[in-house]
Formats: C-alpha cells, sequence, structure tokens
C-alpha cells in the first residue's frame, strides 16, 4: 500500500521482532553462559514456537491487510486482460515469504530430531532476501528520492540476508544473532522513516523529492538510524544481563537463607555450583 | 533453441534431478543419523556413480538436440565466413559443461581413494557458474521481457554456484544440500516459465513483451516458483521420513517376532540399539 | 572539509592508527607464541582500553573540526528551510561512528565476561563499511578525476570491512590483522594523496580534473600506496620481531647471570622453559 | 605493450606456472597422504624458495620487457608536461605486484618460524586482485571486442583472488589449490588468445572487434579455454598420481628384494607401514 499505513504496518512488524530479538538472544546467551546447556530446554523450544506463531501471524495480517484495502486487488490477479494490483501482489508475496519462513520456524523446533537444524535460517535467509529481491525491481520509474529511500533498505536487507546464511553455519553464535537483531530493528525504524517522508501524516509540507541535498540527507540519515538500532540493541542487552544478575542474587539469597535454615551445606554448594558463572 | 521444447527439454532434466536429489539427501541424511555410518557405503557409492552417468547421459542428449534439429548447427562452427548458430553452441558449451561434471563426478566416486573429494564439487559449480556466465552475456539486443525472465535465472545460478562452492569446505551438510536442491527445482520449473512465457505452446495469446506490468508480474512470479520448489522440497524430505520410518517399524517388527521365537533378547538388544534414533 | 586540512586531518588518524597496529599485533602475536597465553593479559586489556579511548578522542577532535571550522555548520542541520553543509555532517557521521567503535572497544574489554567478544569487530566493521557507504554516495556530480580519486577508497573500505567481518569468526588471526592493518594505512596516505591532488598546498599547479591520462595515473598511484602500505607492515612486523628478540636475549642473560649467583639451576630452567620458542 | 608479444610474455609466464602448480600441488597431496607428515619437509620448503625465485625472476623480466622496448617510457614517469606511456608502466606495476609476491614467498618459507604462514596467499591474492583491478579500469575507449575480451579476465581473475585468499584460512586444501590452477592455467591461454585475436600473428585477417558475433564466440571460447584448463589439471594430477605409485612400486620392489637377502622380516614391515597408503 503505497500510504502511511503502508509503510508503518511493517515497519511496526520489524519494530516489534527487532526488540523482541534485542531481549531473546541476550537472554539466551546468558543463560547458556551461566547453565552450560547445549541442548535446547523446553522453555526456549517454547518459545521460538511461539515467536514462528506470530511471526505468521503477522504476515497473514499483512497479506489480509494488502488484499483487502479498500483499493486492494481482493485476491484478483488477473482482470479484464490487465494485471490487477500489482504493487500489493508483491507486497503479499513478501508478506508470505515471512509467513512461510515463521510455519518452518514452528515446525524445526516441533520436530527438532527431523527437521534438520538451520533450515530455519535458510529459510529465513530466503525471506529477507526476496524482500529486497522485489524491492530492487520495484522501484522503477518512481522520482529520486523515492527511489533512493527504498533502495537504501537494500543494504540492510541483504547484509541481514548474507548473515542470516553464516548462522547455518556458526548457529548460536551472539555477535551473529546481534548483528541481525540491529539490522531487523532499522528496518523497522526505515520503514517509518519512508512513511513520513513520502506520505507526510500529520499535514506536514511535501519534501521534494528531486533535491539533491533531500537525498544527501536521507543517505545519512540512513547511518543515524543504524546507530540507533545499534543503541537500543546495547541498551536491551545490558538490560538483560542486569535483570538476569539481580534475579539470580535474589535466587541465591533465598537458597542461602533456605540453607541457613536447613544447614546443609555441602549438598547446596554442589548443586550451587552448576549455575556459576565461568 | 529458441523454442518451447529448447527449454522444456533444459527444464525436465534440472526439474528430474531436482526431484531425486530431493528424495536422495535426506534418505542419505537418515541413514547416516541412523546408522552412524561416516564413510561411504558400497551402496551410496554406486547410486552416486549412476547418478553421474545419467547427468553426463542427459548432457550428450542436450548437446545432440542443440547440434542436429533441422535448423542446428550440425557441428558447423564456422562457415562461409561468419559464425555459424552460436546461440545452439553457447546451449551446446552449457551441456558440456554439465557432462564433464557428471563424468568427473563419476570418477570421484570410482577411484575415491585417488580424486581428492571435493574436486566433484568444484567442477559442478564451475558448470552452473558458466551457464549463469553465458546467460549473462546473451540476451542483449532482446525484447525487455524476453531480457528479464532469463536474467532471473542468473539469480539462482549464481546463488547455487557460491552454495555448492560452501560445500567444498563444508561437505555432507543437509542444509546445503537441500538449498541447492531447492535452487535446482527453481531453475527446472522456470525453465518451463520462460517456454510457456516466450513460446506459448497452446496457441494462447502472444504476450506482450514491453509491457512493464508484465515484468512485475514475472519478477514476483519467480518468488513463487522458489516457494514451490522449497514446498516440493519439504514434501519430499518428509516422504523419504515417513517411508524410512515405517521400513524400519517393520523390520523390527519381524526382528522382535524372531527374537521372541529364539528368545533370544541380550543378542538382539545389542544389534538393535546400533540402529537405533538418537 | 573540502580542503587540503580536511583530508590531511583523517588521513593522519588512520595513518596512526595503521603504524600502531603495525606494531601491535605483531607484539600481540610473538607474545602468544612465546608464551602459550590465550587468555586476555591484563596488560594487553589496558592497551585496548587505552586504544578505544583514543580512537574515540580522535573522532571528537574531528567531529568538532568538521562542525565549528569558519564555514562550518555549528550543529545547525536544518536552517532557512534548507539544509545546512550536508558535507560536513557527512563527514562528521564518519567520525561518529569511528567514536562509537571506540567506545565499544572500550566496553568490549572493561566488561570481557558481559560484553561477547566480536562486537567490537563488528561495530568496527560497519564503521569501515559506513564510510564507504556515505563516500558511494557523496561524489556524484563531481569533476571526473574527484570522482575516481575518492571512489578508489572503496575498495579498501569495502575490502577492510569485510576482512574485519571475517575476524567476528577468526578472531586473533594475525594474517587477517595485519591485512586490515596494511588496508588502513593505505587509507591513511591515500587520504594525504587525495589532499596532494585536489587541493595542491604548495601552490603547485592545479591538476586536470577531466583528463584521462591523470585518472589513469592516479589508478596505478593508488597500487603503489598499497605496495608501500605493505611495506610499512613488513617492516615494522620485523622490526618488532628484531626488538623482542634482543629483550628476551638481554632478559636471558640476565636470568643467567643471577641463575649463577644463586646456583639454583633446576628451579630456573623449569621458569624459563615455558618462555621458550616453539 | 599492446602488440602480439605484450600478451604472450605474461601469457608464457602464467601458463608455465600454471602448469608447474598443476604438477607441485597433487604432488604434495600425494606425499602427505602417504607420510603423513604434516610438517614442512625440508625438500618442499627450497622447491617454494625456488619458485619464489622465479616468480620473481619472470615479474623482473617483464617490468624489464614493458620499460625498455623501443616504444617503451624507459623508467620516464612525467615527461614534458605529460605522463610517459601509462599503459607500460600499468603494466609494470601488474608484473611489480607479482615479484613482491614473491619476494614474500621466499620469505614466508626461508623464515617460517618468523612469518605467519598465510601472509605468502593474502599477498598473492593482492596481486592477482591488482592485477584485475587495473585491467578494470584500462580498458576504457576501446573498440567493444577488445574490452570484452580483456573483461572477461577479471572473472578468472577476481574468483582465484577470493580463492587464493580462503586459503589464509583453509590453507593446503588441495582442491583449493587445483581450482586455483585451473584459474591460472586459464590465464595463461587467455592471454595467447588475446594476442592472436587482437593481434593476428601469421598474417591472418583482422577480426572485426565491432562484431555481435564475434563477441559472443569470444565469450563461449573463454569457457572452453576453461575447460582445457581443467583437463591440463586432471591429466597432469593423475599423471603425477601414476609416477608415484610405479616410484613406490618400485622401491618396495627393491626393499623387499633387500628384505629377503636380510630376511629381517619385522624391522622392515614396521618401517613399511609408515609410507603405506591409508
Amino acid at each position: 500500500m503505497a500510504n502511511f499505513k503502508g509503510h508503518a504496518l511493517p515497519g511496526s512488524f520489524f519494530l516489534i521482532f527487532g526488540l523482541w530479538w534485542s531481549v531473546k538472544y541476550p537472554l539466551k546467551y546468558f543463560h547458556q553462559k551461566g547453565l552450560k546447556k547445549n541442548r535446547l530446554s523446553q522453555q526456549q523450544q517454547r518459545i521460538e514456537i511461539i515467536e514462528g506463531a506470530i511471526k505468521t501471524l503477522f504476515a497473514v495480517i499483512g497479506i489480509l491487510a494488502e488484499q483487502f484495502v479498500p483499493d486492494g486487488p481482493h485476491l484478483h490477479l488477473y482482470h479484464e486482460n490487465q494485471w490487477t494490483k500489482l504493487m500489493n501482489w508483491q507486497h503479499s508475496t513478501m508478506y508470505l515469504f515471512f509467513g512461510i519462513s515463521g510455519i518452518i520456524d514452528m515446525l524445526t523446533y516441533l520436530y527438532f530430531n527431523i527437521v534438520p537444524l538451520g533450515v530455519d535460517r535458510v529459510v529465513l535467509a530466503m525471506a529477507v532476501f526476496s524482500e529486497g529481491f522485489l524491492f530492487y525491481f520495484h522501484v522503477h520509474n518512481r522520482p529520486p528520492l523515492d527511489q533512493h529511500i527504498h533502495s537504501l533498505l537494500l543494504f540492510g536487507l541483504f547484509g541481514a540476508s548474507a548473515s542470516i546464511f553464516l548462522e547455518v553455519i556458526y548457529r548460536d553464535n551472539i555477535v551473529l544473532e546481534l548483528f541481525r537483531t540491529s539490522l531487523l530493528i532499522l528496518q523497522g525504524t526505515w520503514f517509518w522513516q519512508i512513511g513520513f517522508v513520502l506520505f507526510p501524516p500529520f499535514g506536514t509540507p511535501e519534501w521534494d523529492q528531486k533535491d539533491m541535498d533531500n537525498i544527501m540527507f536521507i543517505t545519512m540519515c540512513f547511518c543515524w538510524h543504524y546507530l540507533v538500532a545499534l543503541f537500543i540493541t546495547a541498551i536491551n542487552y545490558s538490560l538483560v544481563y542486569c535483570f538476569l544478575t539481580r534475579v539470580k542474587r535474589h535466587t541465591e539469597g533465598e537458597v542461602i537463607g533456605i540453607q541457613k535454615l536447613k544447614s546443609d551445606h555441602t549438598y547446596q554448594s554442589a548443586l550451587l555450583s552448576g549455575s556459576d558463572e565461568e
């Protein structure tokens, strides 16, 4: 949908997922570091399945929105000798890829001894790549600023796609996961930025879409968005660390309290040593 | 051959191989998982040699078809001061690369202690790359849709080439193998699509090759083809799993029957534990 | 700042850091080789933190210079319905990225059991990439030589970015570190070269910016700069080796002297064997 | 030198090295397989040093030829307010890079406990990259066929450069080494092809440099050259295998003869088991 809402919707989806990942991956990382568990815990598995379900839900919402907005194609692809609303169909296709990626995520964690680990990453990488691929071919014949602001997305998308593909081989690498997270947040905020620039929502004056200075500013603005994305990722990472440390101290405090009551030091210390930091 | 058959032939070859791979690699994967065998079993080796032979056969058929169709070059390269049917020669070269890849496959598995593992992958990667390379330089001066529909193939080809090259280092990675399989099926179905679009076989009206909307649709259609390829790969993967589970249950049932007759529990359980799932 | 100083400043920063790295990494390498220590020594940690601080300082100096030169934007971004001095703002953004990379470096080594190793490399890779990204979009509409001389930088920048990203996975690989060092020195000397070519400082005649021969020379000159950068890296590498060998011989001499005094051979030889070369 | 000899000279250099590598790497591979030695044997080290020396020698010959041909620049770079023979200077720079790569090769194997392994590969990768880099910028403003035939080289060069860079991490991988070898042979034969096409030596008629068919043929011809390069690599690989097997059988025959004389079976079998095939 070539309007403000059509950019705010995917922007919000990506932002929600980006923020969630910026909490999830640090959480997983510190858990693994503390608990020395390599196998999928039941809890983590459940979280991944819910994440996959929500991803699929978002994709379905996106597809329905693209298809059934008043000026949408209403599932008609070819009508009266011409293609109907191909723009909306292309956007639906992008959502569809993410929906399938969500389904694969669920399958990977539901049947984790059947589906080989890594398939979820390949499909996600392909979903991100396809988004970039469709964007690449669909900004021709538009004003320069419109073209430029959309094509900047491609850097984030192809970068993310390559990085996710790397995770097939280097799975559970926290650095790659955080990098991906930051690129996703970037994408989320950038969709909002596109909405604000191309379809100013609050009656602010339109941007001159042929002004070279506007293009130069937008290029720089993209870098600033990435810095903000990095900052958000870093903040959430440290919040998770603080939270986990406090929870742990609290739990240990309780345990020690119980210890004192029970005076069962030897048993407890052996139990605790497993959850100690390295 | 710039007609429907000239696209249906390679399309079928790629499709047959893609479908075969989507059965072969899951089969190999579950076998290795179940039987904990890392070395090449004799049976697997025989299958690979037959695959190489069929690949070479397909390539020979392709070359003969390109050379000896009525308007083909009949092995004349330069005739009366001009090059003869360079298009057919380029197609022959593409087939030739795959033929050589087939021969190398056979040699790799026939003389596996002489030929270093990985050479077969490099040669296959180069065959796929060369196909893309020749396509890249041979769609100039054609109508936009013709150019576009062929150049979309390049994404699949160069992606597959890079992924196959990765297998030199990460050999027997099921995820890379399935990814390659899906790209091959994509290529197969896409060749058919090209045939249907550029040379409508059933008297359907011609496509307007300069219409921007047709190009936009074809781009999206390429993504749908990939989704279909993914779907086929997934279906075959799960069919193989179901088949293997059933076979195993059947075999175990028999074994247990025999066990009851022989009352030789201890020996059998030790024997069975080797083929158990992890 | 589109003048000589504006190129000499970043050139000097990159050069200083490149020269420092060409000493630091060999030093670290020989230390690790000799002492068989894999964990971060306290001393190395302190050096990394100081390096991060200086990097941040340089970035701050760069930003202040770009903002508060007489014809700078003085922190005004939008003024009287037009963007103010976007060029300076873009340069400030480049410096800002390196500043943040410096801060992340410090955090990585200050809280090394919280911040995952590799994050510093990703952020540095992104800083280098962003520099290239901004350069790529900011040389349009300039004379050919100006465009060409800036775009040559991109080869160094994108190469360095990819190489630094590789260090996320292959950390502490001396070859990658030296490669990065040589590319950084190249960048430093090339900024000086740009200054000399585009803004001749000593009253030398201006270069004809449309002459094809000048462009050809500059291309070749870029290669020569890289050879010089390689040479400097190699010289510093061997100087560090010579220095370390001399220090070691000296220390061992003293130790042996002390040994003779104390006549405590057995204890000392056990102690020494740890710092022996492999 | 834009004539037949100017292409035949580098072509021969690359061809000689390619052929040598196609013998050397199989030799090394089978030796390592048979003898289970991972460390550098003295003999291998000596061969590498000689190879480096010959590489440097070839580079020096190339530079001298480019500089001191009758219409060469004779080491004058800037003369009478214009650049002198920049073409020859660019070619000299390419040779220079390979010369430095040769020197680094020698240093790596002479001082192998000082120079880190992998530096030789990085420098070689940069030499190959620089050759491509200079070619890329130096074929503008030429007839289409001339441009095309030179730019095809870039595929081989950038591919080889990436593959050599991979060897920094995956050193001594026979598949990467053979791939590099085949690309080098391709380059050698292609330089000869360029010479024959652009400067027909035996009075054969000139090629029409604007004919689209010629360009199409040359593209295909490049693929054929690669197939020939693959073929040569494969032939030499199997010749080396046959040679080594025969030598071994011969040696073993002698050893067994001696064994019979000495009747010292136990000792000999222990000695032989080390050089047995796996």
